[in-house]
């Protein structure tokens, strides 16, 4: 298999030779230059996509920290089952495989979600680690073996997503502690929570950070001190679909979380990453450079599921059938001024 | 039919209902707010789309404003023919019918491409008019009566794209009579010019707004002085597009100077559009101030042709199944805390 510049190098002169001046694509251009890198060739053809759900509870939630009641992510779990949820539609908007995990809902199972449960919710991290060394290792066992499942299936692009009441607050302790800033700079409302609601947030991440004193640079301790299950999940698939050289599309703050922490844990993976949405919340611009991620779409999104990665499969496909059917300068005949 | 602010209202209420915090689908949400506007329903249900190209050449092309030769734009009518250019990819992509019209290009007709020629390329406008008040008419009128050939088929959203070497060059002509602004401001490297380039460029503007001493208010003496055909095509296109209350998607720079040329002729057109993409060209961001739009797309594409609309069609098309197929917080048994 070629390296990784050579790749990149025959994606753009192969992109050169199409009939348009040259780079006038902007960042679709760049896009699949990214996307032939990661797949190790400059001919990755057209990839089938799949949105990946993640769902669990979040014991800090008791703490009031998010705008919803914790009993609504067991219910939003019947509701992707039912097919009625934003990334429901939008899913098959975008023509890709929805699929639906519960790593942890303090709940009932639902019919029709997979049942990858460790535990009615994680641990409330204000007081200690959010869950134990060996839940850790289960979601990010569970996010490899999906993420093989996947690359088996012959999914080319996981898109990322999450559902879990109280889970911005883990992403904001998460970002905190990676990204060693202070909570006020990585707290934000969430799906909408009011200024007292925020101070709540803010102070449950700042107990969080101290009561779990972790070393920052070790990314399992990290994650397994202020992530849930569904974040440390999306974390071990992120981490195994990068080997396997699936495209990563990112949504949000959260998925991006999970991402900083898979890349705390495994460096490079983020060679894999691509995202999609920017995210009001503060924290997630942070995090953005840290990776060195640009997204695609600014739609003013807040709510997770994967919804903004949906929306933006469009454009990754489109940057692929660019590279796939647009004629060349030669093929069709036309003045190539740029040469 | 109800009121815009009643159909407003209502396709509110119907969102807020849906099972997902209020208005966390941010600008999705005022996308489909935006088009049961125009459709004057709350309940627009999914919408077919066509994209419009319309070519013309520009006498000014002889000025050495483009980095690419004259000849190059009925060598892309070809290329529009034979589906290999980037906007037939993306159309296809977008699954929208893709119609492309001639309205005066320097060489003979191509088959595959409708024929509306006016002429063989407009007049020189940097001497005088580009063209004659009767040219701008049959330009105008071949426009409405493609929006209502369109309209008459059950298309409900319109994308309109053009080509034509020089284009940016009239577009900047219009933008700086119909804004009163310096041509430095309105002036970008378009496809890809060099520095002496951009020079010519603003100067050939500078000349055109001197040798065309015409009254900025009076929208159709602008364009006839400093248009082209495609241009005042789609501009025509927009004003009829809009009467028969069929959603108008803008690409970039000179599809926005086409439709501030129509806002200025049919007050209240504006009404009927949506900005898919934020061009690079300095003067873009002024005419999209002015006619109150934001798009929703920044991808730093520079091609025309109609890509960036074409592009976020997807999107448009997503904002329309929430509103249609998403479950609200009554039907999915979801708690909803924001009522």
């Amino acid at each position: 298999m070629a390296g990784h510049d050579e790749v990149a190098a025959a994606t753009r002169a192969a992109l050169d030779a199409k009939t348009k001046p040259r780079g006038s694509l902007g960042r679709l251009e760049d896009l699949a230059v990214r996307i032939a890198e990661i797949r190790g060739t400059p001919s990755p053809g057209q990839l089938r996509a799949a949105v990946v759900v993640a769902a669990g509870d979040h014991g800090v939630a008791a703490h009031g920290v998010s705008a919803y009641p914790p009993e609504v992510t067991a219910q939003m779990l019947a509701n992707f089952a039912a097919g009625g949820a934003a990334i429901c539609v939008l899913a098959r908007r975008a023509e890709a495989d929805l699929h639906v995990f519960d790593l942890g809902v303090a709940a009932p199972a639902v019919p029709g979600v997979r049942d990858l449960r460790v535990a009615a919710g994680t641990a409330d991290l204000t007081a200690g680690p959010a869950m134990t060394s060996e839940q850790l290792d289960r979601c990010l066992d569970a996010g490899a073996s999906v993420a093989a499942e996947l690359a088996d299936e012959g999914i080319g692009i996981v898109a990322l997503g999450e559902m879990g009441i109280g889970n911005t607050t883990s992403a904001s302790a998460l970002a905190a502690a990676l990204l060693d800033v202070d909570p006020v700079a990585v707290c934000g409302r969430g799906t909408g929570i009011d200024d007292e609601g925020l101070g709540r947030k803010v102070a449950a991440v700042r107990s969080a950070v101290t009561a779990n004193r972790v070393d920052r640079r070790d990314g399992r301790s990290v994650l397994a001190a202020l992530g849930g299950f569904e974040i440390a999940f999306l974390a071990g698939l992120a981490i195994a679909a990068a080997e396997r050289r699936l495209v990563v599309l990112l949504d949000g703050f959260i998925t991006g979380a999970a991402a900083l922490a898979a890349e705390r844990i495994r460096p490079g993976t983020r060679s894999s990453l691509i995202a999609a949405h920017r995210s009001p919340e503060p924290g997630h611009a942070l995090v953005l450079e840290r990776l060195g991620l640009e997204p695609l779409l600014d739609l003013r999104l807040r709510l997770g599921e994967g919804s903004g990665a949906a929306l933006a499969l469009p454009i990754v496909q489109a940057s692929l059938a660019i590279l796939d059917e647009m004629a060349t300068f030669e093929s069709a005949g036309v003045t190539d001024a740029g040469r």
